[in-house]
């Protein structure tokens, strides 16, 4: 089975998929999106990423007129017709079609795209390898909190990282603060305590983050504090470690070319990483 | 006759014309272009745009392989298909087609997109008259000197101005600084003096702007410097003016609801208007 898509109505090979060069998502990122791991034919954490479109789409004036119930009713289909054993979901809505202009009509209907693939990675053995991470100035615009498909920094950064043999980099404000990775959101283990990036203007409200602070630690009993950490508490962390819808909780063991404690994953992430699974297999 | 487009080899009409759901650029904002100007079969400044569009494309990384030669084939062949009087050509290259991900195959080849459609600006009308503008803190990226399509920064300040029935938006950095203006370069006159924001990472190398500087302002003996202007420095100027492709030289006559010395069109922006058009029609 090839990899699935659906565009405007209509489920189609994602290599036959195509869409107006006038979308207003290809000339100006003029758009948002979500990405959704799903099991078989449960998409984890659905609700809450449906919940940050409706967000993101709402702040920038993008028309939401059906458009979640299309959703609700493609993403089953869709896993349903590829049938892949673990499937990420692609969802991204653009503004519309419209002759090129900064300014949009206010009568503009959104394009709504999303791609159907099978997962990936081999998470196995990322996770008890742990990950090395490079670590760079934040370059990217004012409003990181929105999923907006404005992500040529996110690009240029995580492609550095790659250059240099990393998965991710971590990245820094002018103030030396950590804001978050390329893809994912960041976690300093200090003393038994989680600390991670309040929620702000800078990053994105991660899913899985969220799902971390709120459920997986207080099930351990682990303290969770969202304040900031800057570059230099990384390389004195007892564990660092990201969240994504993609790996959900990954270790990091090396940030900048140096490594993080004994430079193995460590007790508390791996424990997070259990009862992580433990909860979406349920 | 209507728009016409140019996607990977075929002319077509615009509305018909499409590109994939995997081009990076719809997916990521991971394009450069260039808007460019012709009148008849003229291109104005064209080998300056296209020297632009390289260096955008360089920084990035984007492939040019065989690329300013396709440009340099279809813009005389574009023009002479449309044949209007006036035309904004349109121009993306977007680094190419892959399934989704942050990471790109360095073998991947770009997608040239370009479009040709009549010029739809009432210019006198807009030049006696001079324009209104906002003024609204900068909130892009870090790398405002590369023409990308990461442009939603540039889309919101835009569009905000509009429903404020302002035509443009003036930006100004964290600590007051003049950078530029959505889709134009800012020039203040100050007894006698054009002051332009220096070149940075902060504002887009202007082929107008920088025509005005090299050419137009040493015809007339208008002293120009490059040097930083604050948001104050817009009240208190003897004019105020705007540079960008679609219009040359625009005279603002208001700057967030405060006029500017008398609001009219000042005489050296005029002289200025007078002279580019003088220049580009010979």
């Amino acid at each position: 089975m090839t990899d699935l898509a659906y565009v405007n109505g209509q489920f189609l090979p994602a290599e036959n998929a195509v869409i107006s060069i006038n979308d207003r998502g290809l000339q100006f990122g003029d758009s948002v999106y979500e990405v959704v791991k799903a099991y078989g034919d449960k998409p984890v954490l659905m609700d809450e990423h449906i919940l940050r479109l409706e967000r993101s789409a709402h702040a920038l004036n993008i028309s939401l007129n059906g458009i979640i119930e299309e959703i609700d009713r493609i993403v089953p289909e869709g896993l349903q017709r590829t049938g892949f054993s673990q499937t990420i979901i692609y969802i991204q809505l653009t503004r519309g079609t419209q002759p090129r202009n900064l300014i949009f009509d206010k009568t503009i209907k959104p394009n709504l795209i999303a791609t159907f693939r099978p997962y990936g990675l081999d998470l196995a053995s990322m996770r008890s390898n742990g990950i090395k991470v490079s670590l760079y100035p934040d370059i990217r615009w004012a409003h990181c909190d929105l999923k907006t498909t404005n992500l040529l920094g996110n690009v240029l950064m995580k492609n550095k990282a790659n250059d240099e043999g990393c998965f991710e980099a971590i990245l820094f404000t002018e103030d030396g603060r950590v804001s978050e990775a390329c893809s994912s959101s960041v976690f300093v283990v200090k003393n038994g305590v989680l600390l991670t990036t309040p929620s702000s203007e800078n990053i994105l409200p991660g899913v899985n983050r969220k799902y971390v602070i709120d459920i997986v630690a207080p099930q351990l009993g682990i303290p969770v504090r969202e304040e900031h950490t800057f570059k230099d508490d990384l390389f004195t962390a007892d564990e660092v470690f990201l969240t994504s819808t993609t790996f959900l909780v990954m270790p990091v063991i090396e940030v900048a070319g140096q490594q993080i404690a004994n430079g193995k994953p460590g007790p508390i992430t791996m424990s997070l990483v259990e009862q992580f699974e433990k909860n979406i297999h349920n």
